[in-house]
């Protein structure tokens, strides 16, 4: 049976590596868990400290307390050492000896289940008359049906009930990742947390006080079957925690840096609780978490193996019971709270960008926590529970981790926070900032940016782009030498940009100048938006019943370019043949007649800068511009000395399937701004990035030439680290599963067959895909269209519904995932969009019939 | 001798308590060690793991390594156990050994010292002949001359040096904060640093190879003497770490644990190394650790007592010699990048507020770190080495945190990162958001707010406030109604803020048209400033040979106000009885006339918004306008309904000695904006709070009429969680010493005396002092007043010798402190700041009399 130990080496580690890789199934999460009564993951500082005395005592506390007819339900994930370990069994034996000591009169069923036991561990348990039932058997593991239950009491009146299961048990008493390797039985992480959610529905229905128990194996950071944490595995649930500290000498460090692990992975624990070991470990610990976490303190545990603990069980009774106490007020705490928070963010909260009219209390989405791209919502209904939830609105397309990076990205800005807090940028150097500036200008500056400006969002790294821009176009066009010399008054000149209508460049005055009239920029909205542009209406690229059409501006209708705007796949789009195509030169000659210098005002108007989103316009409407035009447009621009501004704020960072979308319109700006998805989606953080020349505009003898513009945390050290690891994460093929290996490229994330066929929908009026980004614009009536159109809405509740979070931009509707998300996810979640696309259809024809 | 334990018992609680109240001394740090040489802290992730055993191996390593005649200097801060299980003792029999062994040709001087023994050590190590010397001990420590030393092998040519310490040594077995307690020898954490820093300059001198060890006891986060945990009392060296992880069952879950406990505290661990024993833990601690950190295996250790471990020592020679050698490596790296970051932060940084020209590379500040209000600091000379330096900018004004704060909310950030990362704010609701927005209208927000609009910046918070300001200004002047309904036209109507000359909004466009024109708003800066206002001229105060003195703007110079405006003390300048002073009508009637519709213009300007900086203006050279002059004009504008925006940016949050600034002009705004110290320093996030009617002022049936501004991280969970956990520490006296209790005010941090006589110094213009700001202004000839003024710059150089970073403003230098810092700290700083002002001027004056 079994192989050469040095073989069965060898074999292990192969089969390690194997399930690392598939130990996620990356499907689109369903799990939830009920909030209908309390349920808590008991946690220990190591192994061995007596956490499955705790979980008993707990149980007794909670079945002996009124009402009688109490449930509790005790759950053990993983055991190893089964049959002989198995703390279940000790569970279900032990209770009902307490039981019947406490209040002999009372009732109790108690059962027993163990639901997968690797061959060797049954083997031990059924003994000679096991007979391998191979053809049951998956992954090494069987369920061999081993049930038992026993009823304790006369009988007479409804009982307490106790259900104790382990879902997963090894043979041999070691980590679970060892036992795995060893009996060949493996378990995925998606497997141990389906059947975990399964159990944990148990109770939900009963009458009396229930109360759940999730027992975790040796340490918060012992490896489960599949060699991931198990403080990593279970995080989705984030359930709250009880925590078995150490009371040994050594134990007070252990238990606090326990309590670390499972906080910097979000976890709230409850209480710490701790054998007695005379060393008085409670009062460092209750001085560290200062108060807010209760400490208790449990008796000396007999070390003889054959005493039956129900003395020391008798002398533990008022401690577990307070700690009983302390899990269940504040199980009803939280209750309150969640109950409490939409009323009291509506009464509170000032939302950006929301009509407060329009979102009643019902409305208002409790998030309870994210675990990668997926939001933990609270759901009132049946009972209450916390459910998972794609966030496909990518939290206003900030958002990049995956579960993995968040919990790196979450320790790397706790060490960093912890190193620098925030430190003076301006003349000082350290590793975070500079770390960030090298991997930029590596990345998506290479080949043209030679230096980095940090500031705090969007916003404000466009007006210091813009800043930049004019000063540079001063310097080359002589105004600059002319002004200094008094040559030229200042209020002589006006500086404009070039910019595209449906273009969005930020919220500040200065972005919102540098962009066309829009819904954003109505005198309600910015008494002083004056529009500081000369906006260019640019040619659109959408998909239509299945092709690829680019649908020019009016007044470049006089062209006759038809053979040139349909394209079977957006590959044909974005090639770089279409140079010599008719319509290149019809967008040439248009851009000329667009720049050509205004005249009847009373100063003299320079284009003083170009201002583009490469390729999608997202808060236009996820508008795809022809990237043939954008290339025209930066070289006519260049020709002019017009420096180049690239709006990468929404499209950088793999956004669009590319690092910078600079690479699918093959050319380069001369400044480019980057936010949001830079730092993983954690916290703010933007970069100007600039070639040397800008930057030798404002070199000079006096301060007053220098660029004096500048945040408070400019650079600061968190955002920087989390800009670093989540740069280097996204474009790893190592850690980011969709990276094309030597292609710099993310694979195609959107079935492309499904999004064909969408584009055929008979709601649809267009629909765009790229990278990251799936979205669609609803067919309504002109006076619905726009910014303002509640079309969607509808249709967005049933996706809610579906688990996937999406936000209208008006009647366009999109699906944004991060960077290294499944392909199987978007698909389902395409999928899922679809069908609902369907009844949406179905309900607009009902409702025009209706009128 | 001893007493009975129950009182024992009492009697040390009560000590335990006085510790912790005074385990700092609170003086202005002046650590620092050395960069000659390799130091190393040697960590274990339990007790009993082989920490010393570790420390042995590489100190043989080292001092067997070429060349021979290296030193190596090991270094026990805390040992408990003492003589017994004194660990350098250990260290200074076993490394000869091992020398003779492999090396038995080799020459080596071995010492052993201990500095500080407790009475009852003490007594076991000297046994019989021992008579209590109580003269030389204090705190229960004596240094008994415990020294000893050898010499090995021939003594011909110079040998190896080995040097063993411990710092402090106490009897039992057990933590050193109960052995503190039990033997009444107690040393507070700034005596253990100042020692340990004597004895790491030991070998800075020496011409071959050093390496120093310093090994701590027990766990990474056992607590030392005065109970704090020693992750925490060494975090001001921050040392880089060797992690002694646990081989054992539970091994793995404990040192990922250790190692996490170090990061979120700011370390870098070099190595993890640990025992074998047959459970391959380095498996999954390499996939954890991404194999970014090496993880050694040692041969297991023998259990027998009796065994003299030589061979040990052989076979895990190689393992040591690695370990060595990874150690070196990554000192080298440290070094050299220590050394290219000024080089390649001038390269490639684009600073902010910088000439660059101006900063030549040798004046480039390369900070490794911080810990509370200081800076760790590179300086290249003398072998190079890390300096602490007290952070006197505030790190730009933005920095709270003492050290026991920063790594709390390293904490809490990391916690929240993991828990939400980033998540959708707009019709959501989440917990930090949630609390956050509570404690802000608790807090600065009391009485009046009762909204929060979030946001990233100051610049951003004021560019919303003046959204909302305008449209309430419409609202209440009819004018929304008539636009609505076409009685007016947009185009006819130019609002317009009421704001004081000298003030400073940020740096977006919106923000600085809300400023008077100043060296930021040049057509160079920003061509696109318009300067939007009526600007008014302020009176200004501040204290000038010892008085406190109001000038009046020259527009009131007409009105006779001499006998109101000079006061003895600050208070008087705040009184509110002032309300009735002559001075009083004048600024009302000066306010009046200002505000008078101005005529002329294309357009009908109106003041839609008044803005103010409450008591000082920050950028504009910390100005403290008259506080009633500002109560005077909020007044008059509330009468003209115009909307009161207080720009609490830099004034928030305890900067004035308050929560809210307002508190000092007794007046309350209907918007008012938050950010900087918010978060307690640690990154972006601001907040716009604002009264019920100004949100009403948005309330309609469109999404149009909503405010349409929000920058992509709004209101994000981690600034959210930092500004909960600042908020409420800062104005807690159990966590902040300086609050008042029941006075919800800082008590007085800069002596008021010195700031007196500072005030009559011949270099002073002018100083103004007020909750944590120091300001002066420098006497200047007028040609070099002002922001582009560099007359600071040799002043400065000098303050930062003295362990003082500061910035200046052209002529005004200040030092800024956070809320938590002691007066002590303060009173060292005005010191150091008033000694080196009579350098300055003795210099200034040999300059005068050179021309």
């Amino acid at each position: 049976m079994f192989q050469h130990p040095s073989l069965l080496f060898t074999h292990s580690r192969h089969f390690l590596r194997r399930r690392r890789r598939c130990h996620r199934r990356r499907l689109l999460s369903t799990l939830s868990h009920t909030l209908s009564h309390p349920i808590y993951t008991v946690w220990a500082a190591n192994t061995g400290l007596g956490k499955t005395l705790v979980s008993a005592g707990i149980a007794a506390s909670s079945i002996l307390s009124s009402p009688p007819h109490s449930k509790l339900v005790y759950i053990k994930p993983l055991q190893t050492g089964f049959p002989e370990d198995s703390d279940s069994d000790f569970i279900y034996r032990k209770i009902p000896q307490i039981l019947h000591r406490r209040s002999p009169q009372s009732t109790l069923i108690a059962s027993n289940q163990t639901l997968n036991v690797s061959i060797p561990a049954a083997r031990v348990k059924i003994g000679n008359n096991f007979s391998e039932v191979s053809g049951s058997c998956k992954n090494g593991f069987g369920d061999f049906g081993f049930y038992e239950e026993m009823k304790v009491g006369d009988g007479v009146g409804v009982g307490s009930e106790l259900i104790c299961k382990t879902i997963f048990a090894w043979k041999e008493a070691i980590s679970p990742h060892l036992a795995t390797e060893r009996e060949y039985a493996f378990v995925g992480d998606d497997d141990v947390l389906a059947l975990l959610q399964k159990c944990l529905e148990t109770g939900v229905e009963s009458d009396g006080g229930v109360l759940s128990l999730v027992e975790t194996s040796g340490g918060v950071a012992s490896p489960g079957s599949s060699g991931s944490l198990q403080c990593d595995l279970y995080r989705p649930f984030r359930l709250p925690s009880i925590l078995v500290g150490d009371g040994r000498l050594g134990g007070i460090s252990g238990t606090i840096s326990a309590y670390e692990s499972l906080t910097i992975r979000g976890y709230d624990v409850v209480a710490v609780v701790l054998e007695d070991h005379g060393l008085e470990n409670e009062v460092p610990l209750l001085s560290y978490l200062r108060n807010r976490v209760p400490v208790l303190v449990l008796p000396s545990i007999p070390k003889d193996p054959l005493d039956d603990l129900m003395e020391w069980f008798d002398e533990s009774q008022s401690v577990f019971h307070l700690l009983k106490g302390i899990m269940l007020s504040s199980y009803k705490k939280q209750l309150d709270r969640l109950h409490e928070m939409p009323r009291k963010a509506q009464e509170i909260f000032w939302w950006p960008f929301t009509q407060h009219k329009l979102v009643p209390q019902e409305k208002v989405t409790v998030i309870d926590s994210r675990c990668g791209e997926n939001f933990a919502v609270h759901k009132m209904k049946d009972h209450g529970y916390i459910s998972q939830m794609f966030d496909a609105c990518a939290s206003w397309w900030t958002q990049g981790p995956n579960a993995a990076l968040q919990i790196k990205l979450a320790r790397e800005m706790g060490y960093t926070a912890a190193r620098f807090g925030h430190v003076m940028f301006p003349e000082n150097v350290y590793e975070p900032a500079l770390e960030c500036a090298e991997l930029l200008l590596e990345g998506v500056g290479k080949g043209w940016a030679s230096r980095v400006y940090f500031s705090d969002n969007g916003s404000t790294a466009i007006e210091i782009a813009l800043k930049m821009a004019f000063r540079k176009f001063l310097a080359d066009n002589k105004l600059l030498l002319d002004l200094s010399q008094h040559n030229t008054d200042e209020s002589s000149i006006e500086l404009k940009v070039v910019a595209l209508t449906g273009s969005y460049h930020g919220d500040t005055l200065g972005a919102m100048d540098a962009q066309a009239p829009s819904p954003y920029t109505g005198f309600l909205q910015q008494p002083w938006y004056t529009g500081r542009g000369f906006f260019l209406d640019p040619p659109f690229v959408s998909m239509c019943n299945g092709a690829w059409k680019i649908v020019v501006p009016k007044k470049m209708n006089y062209v006759d370019v038809k053979e040139d705007t349909s394209f079977n796949s957006r590959d044909q789009v974005f090639n770089k043949s279409r140079d010599d195509s008719n319509l290149s030169s019809a967008y040439s000659t248009y851009i000329s007649q667009e720049l050509l210098p205004s005249s009847g005002s009373r100063k003299f108007s320079h284009a003083g800068a170009l201002i583009i989103e490469p390729v999608i316009q997202g808060a236009g409407g996820m508008l795809m511009v022809d990237p043939l035009f954008q290339r025209i447009l930066v070289k006519e621009c260049k020709n002019r000395k017009i420096p180049v501004i690239f709006d990468e704020v929404f499209t950088g960072y793999w956004r669009l399937g590319v690092e910078s979308a600079a690479q699918l319109i093959f050319c380069q700006p001369d400044i480019a701004c980057f936010a949001k998805l830079m730092t993983g989606g954690m916290i703010p953080l933007a970069a100007t990035l600039a070639t040397n020349d800008v930057f030798e505009s404002f070199v000079g003898d006096s301060k007053l030439n220098a660029l004096l513009h500048g945040h408070s945390y400019s650079a600061h050290a968190v955002g920087c680290a989390a800009a670093c690891n989540s740069v280097k994460w996204f474009k790893d093929s190592q850690t980011n599963p969709n990276i094309i290996p030597g292609q710099n490229l993310l694979t195609e994330l959107w079935d492309a067959e499904l999004v064909r066929k969408i584009s055929f929908h008979p709601a649809v009026q267009r629909v765009v895909s790229l990278g990251t980004l799936f979205a669609l614009e609803l067919k309504v009536e002109d006076h619905d269209a726009g910014y303002a159109s509640l079309c969607g809405t509808s249709l967005l509740l049933k996706l809610r519904e579906d688990g996937i979070y999406m936000r209208p931009l008006g009647n366009v509707i999109y699906m944004m995932c991060g960077p290294c998300t499944s392909p199987q996810v978007c698909l389902q979640m395409l999928e899922t969009l679809n069908n609902r696309l369907d009844g949406f259809r179905q309900e607009k024809i009902q409702k025009t019939h209706e009128v």
